[in-house]
C-alpha cells in the first residue's frame, strides 16, 4: 500500500516530511517508474496520468489544486474516489484576491492606472459602496467565504448557485431565471464557479448583455469560461467598464493578446489561489485517516456534477 | 447669524438643501461678497480666506476636508473653534483604499502589472498573510477603521501613536522608541497621519532604512510628509519593494517626476477619501446644533496639537 506523489519536487519534499511524521506506516513514493504500481492505492497529481490504468488498486485519486476539470473524469475507473484540495490557503488567497479586485474596479483602479501611465492628475466620478452591487457567480465554500470579506465594506451582496442557497446579508438565486435576475442588478460580477459542462463558455457576449452599463467583471473561475473576444468587444463598446482576470484559455495567455495591454484590463497569471504545500499535505493525510476508517472524504468530487 | 458655504458649487448645493430642511432659521449664504461679514457665525471651507479678520463674530470655522492642516492655524482668532470633517464617508473610503493597497502590495501586484505590460506571464513567490506584517502610522479615528478591515485577512497587526493605545488585536506603540519597534516589523508600513510640524518629512531615507528588507509603503496622510526622492532611492537599491501613494507635495504632481513612471509605484491622484457631500452636510448640520445647547463639538481641533 503506497502514496504516490505526482506533482513537483518542491511541495514533494512536504509532502514527504508530513507523511513520515504522520502516516509512518504509508508507503511515500514520488517516482512512479521505481514503484510497483500494483501497490499504488492513494495518487495526488494535476492531471490524469494517461496510464492511469495500471494502477489497478488505487483507491483515491487526490487533485494538488482546487478544482478537477483538469481531470479527464471519464478515464478514471468508476471505483476510484476524486477528492478536489479544500484548504485552508486557496480559501484564504480567494478571499484576498477577490476583495483586492473588487475594491481595485470598485475604486477606478484600471483608470487611475491608465492616467498614471499618461501622467494625467485627474479624480473620476466615485459610488459610494453602498451603491455598487456586487454578484458573485458560485456560492460554495469559496463564494461564501468572499462574501463574507465583502460584506464590512456594505457592498449590496447577491450570489448565484446551481441549487437554491441561504446566506445572511447574500440576496441568493439559483437556476436559470434567478442567473438572469442576478446579471441585471449586478455592477461588479465575480466568477468563482468549476469548469464543467454547464460553465464553459458561460462569460459570453449574451451574458455581459444582460449585465448593467459599465459593470465591471473578476474572473477567477476557469479561463475556458470565458469568451476572451467577447469580453474586449463589451470592453471597447463602453458596455463594460473593466475587469480583472486571472484566468485564461490557453494559459500561459500566448504573446500580442489584446489582455496584455488592454487598458481597461488587469491580468495577473493564474496566481489567485495556490495550495500551501504544508496544509496541503495535512488535508491530504487526514483524508487518508478518514478514507481508512469509513469517513467521508473532505473534497469528494461528485462525478455527475463534475466537482 | 448666517452660515456661510465657502466651496465648489456643486457640494454647495447638497448643503444648501439639507440646511433649508434641518435649520431654517440659519440663512445660509454661498456668496462671500452680498453677505454682510457681521452676520457670519459659521464659515466651512477647505482654506482660510485671506479676510478671515472681516468675521468679526465668527464662531466655528469648519474644514471641509478631514485634515486641518491646509488652515493656517495662527490667522485663525484664538476666540474661533476649529472642526475638522468626522464623516463616514471619509472613514468608509480609507477603510476601502487602505485595504485595496494592503492587498495590492501583499499580493505583488505592482510586479503583476509591470509583466502585463511587458508580456510576461510568471507567478512569484507569495507569502501567507500571517506572516506579512502590517504597521499603521496613526490609530486616531481613521486608523482604528482600517485595523477593523485588515484584521480578518489575519496579517499580525501593530500601531503607532503619539500618546498611548490599546486595540484588541494591535499591537500598540507610542512614541520614539515605539515608533523604531513598529518600523523594524512592519512588512507593509500604512501612513494615515495628519500632517504637523511632528509629521512633515517624516517618510524618509531615515525611516525606510528602519523598515525591513523588502518593506512597501502605502501613504495616505499628506504629500509634504514623504521625502519623494528618498522613496525612489529606497525602491531603486532594492531596499523597499513597492509603495502605493495617493499624496504627493505638490499636487498635482509635476510632470516628468519619477512617480508617474516607475514601475514599483502605484500612484493615485488624491482620491483615497473624499466627505460625501450629503453626509457632511448633516455632519455640519450636527455640530450646529450641539453649538447652540453648548455641547462638545466633533471634530474639535486642539489647536497645540494641531489637529
Amino acid at each position: 500500500m503506497t502514496f504516490l506523489f505526482n506533482s513537483d519536487a518542491r511541495r514533494g519534499a512536504v509532502f514527504a516530511d508530513a507523511f513520515a511524521k504522520e502516516l509512518p506506516d504509508l508507503p511515500f513514493a514520488m517516482d512512479a517508474a521505481t514503484v510497483d504500481p500494483d501497490t499504488v492505492r492513494y495518487l495526488i497529481t494535476w492531471a490524469v496520468p494517461e496510464n492511469l490504468t495500471r494502477y489497478r488498486n488505487l483507491e483515491v485519486l487526490f487533485s494538488i489544486g482546487a478544482g478537477v476539470d483538469q481531470f479527464r473524469l471519464e478515464a478514471v475507473p468508476a471505483r476510484v474516489k476524486i477528492v478536489r484540495m479544500v484548504e485552508e490557503s486557496i480559501v484564504r488567497m480567494i478571499q484576498e484576491y477577490v476583495t483586492l479586485a473588487v475594491l481595485a474596479l470598485h475604486r477606478n483602479l484600471p483608470i487611475y492606472l491608465a492616467q498614471q501611465r499618461a501622467g494625467e492628475w485627474r479624480d473620476v466620478p466615485q459610488l459610494q459602496a453602498a451603491s455598487r452591487r456586487v454578484g458573485v457567480l458560485g456560492l460554495g465554500q469559496l463564494g461564501q467565504a468572499v462574501v463574507d470579506r465583502l460584506k464590512p465594506f456594505v457592498f449590496p451582496l447577491a450570489g448565484w448557485s446551481r441549487s437554491p442557497r441561504g446566506i445572511e446579508g447574500v440576496t441568493c438565486h439559483h437556476g436559470e431565471t434567478g442567473l438572469e435576475q442576478m446579471l441585471a442588478a449586478s455592477d461588479i460580477l465575480v466568477c468563482l464557479l468549476p469548469l464543467t459542462e454547464h460553465t464553459r463558455g458561460l462569460l459570453n457576449a449574451d451574458l455581459f448583455a444582460k449585465l448593467p452599463k459599465n459593470a465591471a467583471l473578476v474572473h477567477t473561475g476557469r479561463g475556458p469560461q470565458l469568451d476572451h473576444e467577447a469580453l474586449v468587444a463589451a470592453l471597447d463598446s463602453n458596455h463594460l467598464s473593466a475587469a480583472m482576470i486571472d484566468v485564461t484559455d490557453p494559459e500561459p495567455l500566448p504573446g500580442g493578446h489584446p489582455f496584455w495591454s488592454h487598458p481597461k484590463i488587469i491580468l495577473t497569471p493564474h496566481v489567485a489561489s495556490i495550495a500551501e504545500p504544508a496544509t496541503a499535505a495535512r488535508v491530504v493525510i487526514d483524508n487518508i485517516r478518514r478514507h481508512r476508517v469509513g469517513l467521508d472524504l473532505i473534497g469528494l468530487v461528485d462525478r455527475t456534477r463534475g466537482y
